[in-house]
């Protein structure tokens, strides 16, 4: 027998379903809630239910977006010659965080991944090549994670973005971000995989 | 600028309120929200908004309740005899769940904390003084929590309590959950504070 109340309960079932969240954490969630003012509760459940009806996906990058264009497109300051592409919406919100790009991006919402049954069609990969062959980009930045699932769709859109600029006169550059040791890093605790890189990618001073 | 829409900051900034949620863990359960199907979203949001509605206290125990009495006071299997003193219903969950305590529970919905301003007053005290009154309970178990605020907590309950059930013929005891090692740790790792309620509560084998 459950000494939580049936609606307790429910709260609860709901709140496990958050990533990271197990049984105690969603317990304490719920316990949260409730011992606060309804107007705090009603603010969380409205903007919960807000997400799901107003944002949708940018029409040219897939950045979230209230409105047809995300606010990164819409800014007449960046510059659209130059394309990142990210594996998903967080990735922009992290770079935009750095502060030092200012050109645009191209979402993926995804990476190839096999096991999961994604492939290149499952990714916004073709709506990126349409954006490419409209002309007007110098330089695509393939901004992917760098585990397995990222490098490998690096490694395919390097592959299909090279054959579709080839044939234009102002060929695309296809650049992908540097992997190597993270900054304020030590190096004895970068592991194997980073060090060689970090060694392959080392440039001159 | 905010690379988000107005309305995942909206919902980033409401899970930011939840206890250990930061900026960063409220935008992974924003972003897990958004890519959900509306069914999960919206079952969440009428979660929250129910237990608002619905979850009140118990008007004998004050444990959590959807109706007038809580499950536990409603089970007629129960000894009545023996009171759990806990300081929340959270506190219920843990006793209930060991699975070997058979008594019913009064909740005091806090702990003496001179600090933040709470003293016997706010806290369900007359209300369990009422219910020793009323006759029929042969034990009280104080079981606050073991931190500065518990402890002070049961030290001003026992000194009320025994002032209260003197005069009657029949004494109601007052007890303490032990304090001690907790079951599985090496005493090395027990603080002081632990090591000498340990040896104060030794027991003849």
């Amino acid at each position: 027998m459950s000494v939580l109340t049936a609606s307790m309960e429910g709260l609860v079932n709901a709140l496990k379903k958050l990533p990271g969240v197990g049984p105690r954490t969603a317990e304490r969630f719920a316990f949260y809630l409730l011992t606060q003012p309804a107007s705090i509760a009603q603010e969380m459940a409205q903007a919960i239910l807000k997400i799901k009806q107003t944002v949708g996906f940018c029409k040219t990058c897939f950045n979230l977006a209230d409105e047809d264009h995300c606010t990164v497109c819409r800014d007449p300051g960046r510059d659209k010659s130059v394309v990142c592409v990210v594996e998903h919406p967080r990735g922009i919100i992290a770079i935009e965080k750095s502060g030092g790009y200012k050109g645009v991006y191209h979402v993926l919402l995804g990476a190839l991944s096999p096991l999961d049954a994604i492939g290149p069609k499952d990714l916004k990969i073709q709506e990126l090549k349409e954006r490419i062959k409209q002309g007007g980009i110098k330089e695509v930045i393939l901004a992917t994670d760098s585990d397995l699932e990222g490098e490998a769709t690096s490694l395919y859109l390097g592959k299909e973005l090279r054959a579709l600029s080839a044939p234009a006169s102002a060929p695309v550059q296809i650049t992908r971000l540097a992997a190597g040791i993270p900054m304020g890093s030590a190096i004895e605790y970068a592991d194997q995989v980073t060090l060689i890189r970090a060694m392959e990618g080392r440039r001159a001073l």
